[in-house]
């Protein structure tokens, strides 16, 4: 099974809970681990070698050259980091056809299988929306966006990569060209970018089963969403996304799924040491 | 490290939650627990073997002469089951020194021995107090219970048991007899009288560490326990006591510890079975 993260050195520590909390719930699965990253060094990426290694799995470390950059304008906004997801057909070996992408915000609770052999129906992504259900965060992010043609604004967090597919039909000039003319206007760039040009090529698949969003919790609960309760969330959903700016990995964190998380914190020492 | 546990059928699901959790954070601690149980069944005890063999740990089940207890009060408010915690010494094989005392409703997260090694500096038991800094709950217990000497009032459900002491000093007819002389005034009758009668001779242990009790924990952290917050409280919180009504393993039970309980409720199948 190939997973994709792309991080920095401060994304090292949630990125191993995030990768016990996979191992953990998905036994005898090997896992090929893709990392694009910023800033690491190379006792870093030892470091995660040896630890994924306490499961069976592999890390990979993806090389390429920075003139797959070329034409991409040098901005005081962005940085580079921000085509990694856009632009993974293009950066991982050619002969993978598909990956999962995850964010290392995420605790994985349940078995990947079904989503990772899902049908793409001739999608090149598929994922989840955080939109809520009278469509407002949609339509606002349909007039935010110029050239937006989906339904759904999508959340980028977790994404099923169809690789043959993007190698097709991404084109990075679309890519540089389309941030060129809307760089002010962007709140989540490569979010952004993947809704507006690439939207309506996104299969969706369930956000309470694979990009649940934990700040969500209590306003489902309330909402009497009674199959969705807690139980239902533990046997059933298999990506917890800590979306936000409060992180569970931070001191005095304290939301819904704190206990969880640093429940898995404490096993990476425990377990995988 | 010997466990004592009593229950019902009713109460046999939540025992291996909490067995699990034992186990999982104490790894390569070998446990003979005690159970006294009423209303299980031959087979419930074989699955319980079985379940504790996966984890080189033993099920003992405590056989006793109902003889023991002639001279209790036939009441209508009490079974004989509220005696088993009290008597415990004298149902016990005579060779046990010293037990830990468990209610099913508790996860453990951290390490026993320290505790369970304690010194009891002479005193029968050592437990924790659920009372408030203020001493108001301590102070109506004190006014509720007759012939209470105790400075506190102590949770029953986590107790380092001297059982050599207990031997020497508790007498089941002073037990009877205070039973019979205070029957409608019990709340919770063997803890009331655990307190009325041996209060004096407890030994304090700090809840926050040993009987957390987790409806507590918005308000610790309200009242500003920066040092008790959730890193604190996984990092060093050795029993969570699920106290009160509302249970975790109840569908749709949504307390701040329900996603960690309800994460080993479901470990349960796939790690033990």
């Amino acid at each position: 099974m190939n997973i994709l993260v792309t991080l920095d050195k401060n994304y090292l520590h949630p990125l191993k809970v995030m990768l016990a909390s996979m191992f953990i719930n998905n036994p005898g699965q090997v896992f090929d681990i893709y990392v694009i990253a910023d800033g690491l060094e190379d006792e870093d990426f030892k470091n995660l070698e040896v630890f994924a290694a306490k499961k069976a799995s592999f890390i990979h470390r993806v090389f390429f050259d920075d003139r797959v950059f070329d034409g991409a304008k040098a901005s005081r906004y962005y940085s580079k980091a921000m085509y990694y997801r856009l632009l993974a057909a293009e950066l991982l070996p050619k002969d993978l056809d598909r990956i999962l992408y995850l964010d290392p915000d995420i605790l994985v609770i349940n078995e990947i299988s079904e989503l990772y052999n899902i049908d793409f129906e001739g999608n090149l992504f598929a994922a989840a929306s955080h939109g809520d259900r009278m469509g407002v965060i949609d339509a606002v992010n349909r007039i935010r966006l110029s050239n937006f043609k989906a339904d759904l604004y999508f959340n980028s967090g977790v994404m099923m990569m169809n690789l043959e597919k993007m190698r097709e039909e991404i084109k990075k000039e679309d890519i540089f060209s389309y941030i060129e003319d809307n760089a002010k206007g962007l709140l989540l760039p490569d979010q952004d970018v993947l809704n507006a040009l690439y939207g309506h090529k996104i299969l969706e698949i369930d956000d309470s089963l694979y990009n649940f969003d934990t700040r969500n919790f209590i306003k489902d609960f309330i909402a009497s969403k009674a199959d969705k309760n807690m139980d239902w969330i533990i046997e059933n959903t298999v990506f917890l996304h800590f979306c936000g700016r409060s992180k569970p990995w931070h001191r005095g964190y304290f939301g819904y799924f704190s206990a969880l998380y640093k429940h898995y914190e404490k096993l990476i020492s425990i377990y995988l040491a």
